[in-house]
């Protein structure tokens, strides 16, 4: 069946809640509804390695209880959620897709997951990651179409939640791994301001570039689950997190988003093209005016930029990836080659190499902050491509890394389709302005409906 | 005996170095230096929670190899050195001081400890910490009087440092638990900038308060252990780590120096003072002009701000360590009453109250680089008083904690005495500028020699 955009993916968590406070519904019933599709669909998706279905349940009756006592514990009681699996979890192993880790129980939950717990989520199971969120790829498949692949990376959790298994899961991006199988996926993804999310806990690749995300049914469900954990696991120590209020602020119509290209843009075929020209169009109609980059010296030399984003992140990573990787390297581990490639830089990298890199990643922030003054975000393609033919062909993340580079947010909306499959609509926002970026999504999400 | 700062307290490890490449002493034969003076002074001073003379024997012997056919791995190839801790190591357990992590093994080095390993260093053992590197107090008593504390938290690395058992030890510090019990116990203490040496691996409390530094016998072994460990295990991710050269900077006399005084000076004794006022007067003697904060609004601003630094460490601790705290308390753990106290405040704190404090430390940060076009750096007291007498009393942050807080570069040394036991004198320098506050320091030494 082909996709189509206007056909929502399943209800998002928060339009369920009502029905738990007036006693029609409960989360344990809910949790069973997410069973039963995940039955119908795991065979084929393969999004989860490792699935919890009694402490699922045992999480779920808790909650229903509170809601039938009338005293839910925050906005994230009863949540049916997913976590990838390089997030520790004290009740199942975190094996980051790779055998090094295979069966490894660490015995203690990470500040998110631990978090989520006291919260209330009901967790039900791990998703499938790459090796480490980098290497090999996963059997995982597109659920639109099982002979295209999901993405990368986060992939089991953006896979589960297109399949309609679960309204929400939590994913990792270091370049595009929440925002392009979110795309891929029919989904919305979120990669919030960094730091916004504490990472402890959750198996380091590049630190000061991995950021915690959100694969959601529902941009509301999506806002409700990361500000809940910016607030409660805390950011990234050091950072400020993500203010605002407990629910998805209201719509905010942006008067001006600058267009963004990349290298991307020649990589788009002439239908991902036409549908993004499209998408232009309704924002231009609806009232948003469209700047060009060439508009303006600044936001030129931000665009041109963009185009140095992949190699900042990747020359950040090879430094930072040194522990534990020289770790594996010396107990014999071979690596996927992706991952092989980015260990032999790690061993050649200098202090000085790292600190170019970082000047760059900083020089990017400013310089994207700067424009704040002549536009109220950015819009462009979040992947040049629908999901690739093949599970090894994992996609392409340069319209992604220039948002994650500059560490500001950015979020996918899945309102486009292109070859009968789904293409997102990426907008990226300022630094630490997460609940504006929601408020502008929430009116684009409008304009379209 | 009355301790003597003119008396050295050990030869430092690059001092005997040169021997290693003439042939006429190995590593093994300096390890077993080390170990004659653990045997002696060990069941008084108790600065090991766990030893590991095997394995210590063994990389001793490699480096003794390497050095005979004149290729040693590193600067640190052959150093003696102990690991507080905290700091996960793969060949013994990591306790934290606590009962819930007795015999705690974790099966991997920490990325500093992976990097020592892979330079060539001997890890001897972990010193005794303070339960978290915060709560209740060890047995390990002041190396130069068994009746004193060593000060808190890092005090089995101080400890082994004071005593002559090891001619460096790794150590930790949030307010001064690296520079204060260096100062108590007669011996270099360094704490860089923040973020010089990545923390991964090490318990967390703070982690963006934290520190890793280096407990030493001599300037130049705490230079070349640290400069080594920024730029092989690397810096905190997104931090830009400790450059210049492999070995100590030449001395480089600072034309004016501030004085910094902080709520400590009015818990200072007569004969401290009087010891503090000589040393300022002997680097006045020797040309250095010594600025009085009221000489100028924005340096009286800066010691003003001095005042608030335990308050602000202290808010960003409790809200930083609702993880794992709060999965320690869930599971039934009592807290030494000093955790309590955190713990209580990190169940209220909220995030806006967290960005506050992170402001408060960012404007301090600001400020101090400020002053740096009208001094050349800060001289204070490390501690506003020696070891205090009882195991229990372990003595008050106040004058080391406005450096931590700032994240500026700051080392004690130890150059003055009272009460006939030491007292070391605080230098601080400007962020990033780690080599040019060594190179300080370096004159500062020759000045006192």
């Amino acid at each position: 069946m082909p996709y189509d955009p206007a056909i929502p993916l399943s209800p998002g968590f928060l339009e369920q809640v009502p029905a738990f406070r007036a006693g029609d519904d409960t989360p344990r019933d809910l949790l069973e509804r997410c069973i039963a599709v995940i039955e119908a669909r795991e065979p084929e998706v393969q999004a989860f390695v490792t699935l919890n279905l009694d402490g699922a349940r045992a999480a779920a009756d808790a909650a229903s209880a509170r809601y039938a006592a009338g005293n839910p514990l925050s906005p994230v009681d009863g949540l049916p959620i997913g976590l990838k699996d390089i997030i520790e979890t004290a009740d199942m192993p975190t094996q980051c897709g790779s055998p090094i880790f295979e069966g490894n129980e660490t015995g203690r939950d990470a500040p998110l997951t631990a978090a989520l717990r006291r919260g209330g989520a009901v967790i039900v199971g791990k998703t499938a990651s790459t090796e480490f969120a980098y290497g090999n790829i996963m059997a995982t498949c597109n659920p639109f179409d099982p002979t295209r692949t999901p993405g990368t990376s986060s992939s089991g959790s953006a896979a589960a939640v297109g399949a309609g298994m679960l309204p929400v899961a939590i994913g990792t991006q270091l370049m595009s791994s929440v925002m392009r199988p979110a795309s891929y996926c029919g989904q919305v993804g979120v990669k919030p301001t960094y730091g916004a999310i504490r990472q402890a806990g959750i198996h380091p690749f590049s630190p000061s570039g991995e950021h915690v995300g959100a694969h959601a049914a529902s941009l509301a469900d999506a806002w409700a689950v990361l500000r809940f954990l910016s607030n409660e696991a805390g950011p990234v120590p050091g950072s400020h997190g993500i203010v605002g209020p407990e629910f998805l602020p209201a719509g905010e119509r942006p008067a001006r988003l600058m267009r963004m290209y990349t290298p991307g843009w020649h990589l788009a075929d002439a239908d991902v093209k036409a549908a993004f020209e499209a998408a232009l169009n309704r924002l231009s109609n609806a009232g948003v005016e469209i700047v060009e980059p060439a508009s303006a010296p600044a936001l030129q030399a931000l665009e041109d930029d963009f185009a140095r984003a992949d190699w900042c992140i990747a020359e950040i990573a090879a430094f930072e990836m040194r522990w534990p990787f020289f770790e594996y390297e010396a107990a014999g581990h071979t690596h996927h080659p992706r991952i092989g490639k980015a260990l032999a830089r790690a061993h050649e990298i200098t202090l000085a190499e790292y600190h170019t890199a970082l000047e760059f990643k900083a020089a990017l922030r400013e310089r994207l902050l700067g424009a704040r003054d002549s536009i109220d975000g950015i819009v462009g393609l979040t992947a040049p491509e629908v999901a690739p033919v093949g599970l090894e062909n994992i996609g392409n993340p340069v319209t992604c890394s220039p948002a994650t580079c500059a560490g500001a947010p950015s979020l996918t909306l899945p309102l486009m389709a292109a070859h009968d499959m789904p293409l997102g609509l990426q907008l990226v926002g300022f630094h630490g302005e997460d609940a504006r970026l929601f408020a502008q999504a929430a009116w684009v999400e409008g304009a379209f409906g």
